[in-house]
């Protein structure tokens, strides 16, 4: 059951980060053409996105994004916590093979309202690929267990 | 060619809208999980789930945010555009089983830069589960089009 | 290597068959939209497909064809043979939960052209979905072998 | 709704066309094998493939046929048709990588039985991969609409 909680308000602290790694590949955006129904040529028309300025085809930059969940839902603050908001901004393209690292950072907490503010970063080795900004409400450790 | 091109900023109008419409299934959840990584047990874990106050698992909120990009990418502006950025707003959840409709509308065109801004909300019902605004290169109809 | 040899032209009778059963699922559906691009609402959106004379979404025709090929591919005539045409008659609808058998029958054998026209019919349960008629080349026993 | 609304058959003349275009890629190949059961070694077994007289892996013709599928699901005639028959010629072989053009064109209108007759061809650059024709049934536009 604890593997399944994630920290606390509590365990927050300015600077605390975690990342999530993966490699984007041909079947991540067919998977993800279908999920989302984003069939756009630049993501499945070889041909058609080498004509563009990205002269190959690129991934969703909402599949990237989706990697920021990914560390959020499960690293930090984990389980448990409720997503109020994500802004992003999409840099720079993400092509199949490339291997994207989303990392956040904790920003701010607010003990009040039970929130933390967490930057939120995708690269692609030394290139920022997305950058943007979480808001999440993260539970409280619960009485009980401050007690002990 | 001509149908793999979206709008060009010129046909771009203030108030224009678009939406694109989908069930979300256990498959979605089971595949956008695989894709991104957010293995989350809000999303994959149902008697975790239903012990939180959602007594169920949930869509991962950027799924459903991922059929925002399937109407700008395919429909509005449609394809050609560049998406510059995305702010979300995650207001209410989405089961699978739910029904989500995507709406972009236009909300701001700015000539000098080439680039739209569009009111970006997901609806199940009524209810509203995300709301937010993107914003987006749209590419200038060609010279020689323009002439003819 | 056997294993992955089908029937040599000589085996083949008329009046052979074989078959391939399979649930058609909420996950095939979103994988073959994903494969296909087919995003018609009939097939992903449940609240457009209720309006319909279906009543609900159904899987996509083509999906439930490509269980002819698995037949074709794998059993009769099997691995080696070359598809030549399909001709498909949509006749009832699938819906996810349905569980749809693919049969094939062999109907007549061109040993000149070498060439085998089958019958290809797909049932849930005493429902036809789908029939029509598949020609095919089939690989005659090389020399070696048949002098064994 | 409207926008989930196809050509009704008054919309429809002959010689109008779409396209759906799409880069077949590995991945495709092996979620059209888990969709379909079709696991033919030609499609998944690279080193038997390499010795056939298509010297390496080729895609599931059906695949490529989906395609078809989906240009008459969603652009012409788009939602609300109803697939009678489709009809397909193999003509040449698709290899992953390749992009694949799906063109249908409008051949005959039978307004008394509410149905429509199209070309379908899949092409490779140059190259006739998939011809055949589709039936379809096309919604007429309803009384109230065409009255206004």
């Amino acid at each position: 059951m604890d593997e399944q909680r994630g920290h606390y308000l509590e365990d927050l602290q300015v600077g605390m980060s975690a990342t999530y790694t993966k490699t984007v590949t041909d079947a991540d955006l067919v998977l993800f053409a279908g999920v989302s129904g984003d069939i756009n040529p630049m993501h499945v028309d070889q041909e058609y996105a080498e004509k563009t300025m990205f002269q190959g085809r690129i991934a969703h930059g909402m599949l990237t994004a989706s990697l920021i969940s990914a560390v959020l839902g499960t690293k930090l603050p984990g389980p448990g916590c409720i997503y109020v908001s994500q802004n992003l901004r999409f840099r720079a393209p993400v092509r199949p093979g490339d291997t994207v690292k989303a990392r956040v950072v904790i920003k701010a907490i607010d003990q009040e309202r039970g929130r933390a503010t967490v930057d939120t970063i995708c690269t692609v080795g030394d290139r920022t690929v997305i950058d943007g900004e979480a808001v999440l409400v993260v539970p409280r450790r619960p009485l009980a267990e401050a007690a002990e």
